[in-house]
C-alpha cells in the first residue's frame, strides 16, 4: 500500500457545548495544522499516488471556507458541535468528494482511502481515515 | 475511523540483560515521549473519541507509577527485559483496563483500539497497537 | 550563558483590526504554543537555571488568564491589537514580574534574561526577548 | 501488534520526466529523512521486534547504494521515474530481502510487515507499506 | 527585542567540490526548509514586526529563483561552494536588499536584523545572521 | 554571524540531589538528544563553518564516554549534581577543547563560540553557550 501525505493549516474560532468541554465551553480558537494523507494499492503511469500539486490546491481550497472563521457563525456547522475529530471528518467528507469529482486528476480514482489529521497542539491530535468511495 | 491522541512523557532508569542490547545492558536511562491513540468507529453524543481530560488524567495515573523509577527495581518487572516494545504492551493493557473499568466515562466504551507509541530519541520509537477488549 | 526553556499552551479567539491583516480581521483563533526560556550568567547552588517546578507552575498560571478565552472581550487587551508578537511581549511582562515579586524562588533573582516564543503554525512564530529587570 | 521505527536519511538529485511533475522535471534534489518500521504480532525471546542496531546497520547500508546520487546516473533507475513514492518501495524491498535473507538476525523471521516512510519537507511525505513475505 | 519567523522550502540539486565534502563532491541534492527571523526593537503602529504576507511573499519570490535547480548550472553561483552556509548568506542578502527596496512596506525600516536557517536533515542546519543595513 | 548545528543523543540514567528536585531525587533516567552549533563570523576557505564530518565525529566520542551510563558512578561526576544544565556546560567544555586542541581541523580555529543543547523532553530542554577560548 502506498501513501502520501500534505500539510497545511487553518485558524479557526469557534465554542463547544457539552459540559464535558469544561473552559471550552467558551468561545475561544485553533490553529489546526492539516495532514492529508492518500493511500492506493498500485502508483499510477507516472509512478504517483496523486498530483502533489492538485492535492495541495484542493486541500488549500477545502480549507479556504472554514479558515479566519468563527465556525459557530457558519450555517453549514448550526447544531453542530465542531470538534477536531468533527471537522476531520468534515474535511475528509470534502476531499473524498473532490476526488469522486475528478478533481485530483484522471489516474486519482486509484486513490481509495484519505486520512485526514488535525494537529491542534504539541500534545493532542485527532484523524479520520476512511474509503474515498461514497 | 476516528482517533485520538494525547501525549505526556516518563523519565526512567533500567539495564536490559541480553547480549543484543550492547551497551544498554548497562544501568542506563530513557526519555520516554508516550502518545495513546484511541480509535472507535463512531464519535459518541458529544462528537468526540474520549473525554480528553479524562484521557489525559488516565494516562498522567499510569505513568506516575513507573515514572522517576529504576525499573530495574520494581517488582512488577522482575525478571523482565523492560524494552521500549515491552514497556509499549505495559502502558497499553493499562489504558485498556482503564477504559473497560469505566474510568474514562460512560461513553468509552466505544472506543475499540489503542495505540501507545513511545518515543525514546529523534531516530527511534516502538509502538503497540491492538483491541481493548480483554 | 544558561539557558532552560519549557513549553505550554493556549487556545483562544481574537480578531486583528487593521487592513494589514486581511483575512484574519475576522474573528478566528490560534493554538500558541508557548515556550518560555530562562537565562543566567551562572547556576544557582542546585546547578539550576531556574527550578523548573516552579517555571512550569508560573506559565500555566499565565497562561490560565487568557486560555479558552476570546481576547477580544478582555478588558486588559481593550483597544489593543493582539497579534503574536504583542501577546509574546505580553506574557514576557508577566513572566518577569513574577520573577521579580520572588514566585520562582530565592535563586530566581539570578534570571536576568528571558525569551518567550508563541508558536502559532507549522510555518509562522513570534518572540520576545528582554531583561528581567523592570 | 507491536512496532519499532528507525530512522536515517539520504540527499539525492534527480529529475522527473513528466509534465505532472512541473518544475520537478528540471534536474534538482532533495534530502529524504527515512524511517523504516518494523511490525510483528508477537516479541522476539529478547523482547524485542527487531536487533535495532542491525536494523540500523542494514538501513544505512541500504541507503548507502544511492546516497549522494544523481538517481538519473544509477542503472537500476535507468527509465525510471524516481518518484518519494517509487522510492519508498525500493527502500522498502531491499529492506524486505535482507530480512529474508536473515541479515537482521536469527528472530527476524517474525517480522511480518514494514512500512518505509520518505520525509521530504515539512509538508510532504511518502511511504509504502507491505508485507516481508516476498 | 522582538521576532517574528516564517517557513518555506526549496529542493536543489548541487555538488561541492573540496576533500572535505567527501561524498558530497559528487552530484546530490537537499531539501532546505528555510525559516526567517526578523528582528526590530519596537513594533510598528500595527502591533507586528513585519506584515506576515508579504514577507511570505517575499521569501518566495526569493527562493523562486533558485528552486528546483541544479546550482552548478546557476550562472551566479559559478566557481561557488554553495554550502548551506553560503546559501543562508545568499538568501540573507536577498532579503535585506528586498526589505531595504521598501518590498516588505512602509514600517519594515524598523526591521533591523534577519536571520536565515537553513535546516537540511533531522541532524544538521546552518544559518546566518546579521544587520538588515547593507 | 554564521552557524552550522549538527545532532545526536544520549540515554543516561541519574539522580539528582536536593529538594528542589522532587520525584528527581530517585534514580531516574533520560533521553537527550544534543544539539552542537559553532558560530563564527566568516566562512573557512571551504565556504564552511567547520567540517560537519569532524564536527559529528567529535561530538559522538564527547558523547561516548558518559553514553549508556549511570552518571551517579562516574568519578569524574562525583559529588555534582549532573542537572541538565550542568551536563550541557560539560560536553561544551569537551568539545571547546577539542576545537582549541584542533581535532576539528585546520581551519576550525575561526570558531569563536559554541552552543550546546540537551533536549530533554517535547517540553523541557537547556543549553549553555559561551566562546571557544578557554
Amino acid at each position: 500500500m502506498y501513501a502520501v501525505e500534505v500539510r497545511d493549516h487553518i485558524m479557526i474560532a469557534h465554542s463547544l457545548a457539552g459540559e464535558v468541554f469544561g473552559p471550552a465551553q467558551r468561545l475561544h480558537g485553533a490553529t489546526f495544522v492539516v495532514d492529508v494523507a492518500f493511500f492506493r494499492e498500485e502508483l499510477d503511469p507516472d509512478n504517483i499516488v496523486v498530483d502533489i500539486g492538485r492535492a495541495t490546491d484542493t486541500l488549500k481550497a477545502t480549507l479556504h471556507a472554514i479558515n479566519y472563521a468563527n465556525l459557530d457563525d457558519l450555517p453549514e456547522f448550526s447544531g453542530k458541535i465542531t470538534t477536531t475529530e468533527f471537522l476531520s471528518r468534515h474535511i475528509f467528507d470534502k476531499m473524498a468528494a473532490a476526488i469522486r469529482a475528478g478533481e485530483l486528476g484522471p489516474h486519482a480514482g486509484g486513490i481509495d482511502r484519505l486520512r485526514v489529521t488535525l494537529n491542534e497542539s504539541h500534545v493532542a491530535r485527532a484523524w479520520f481515515e476512511g474509503p474515498v468511495a461514497g
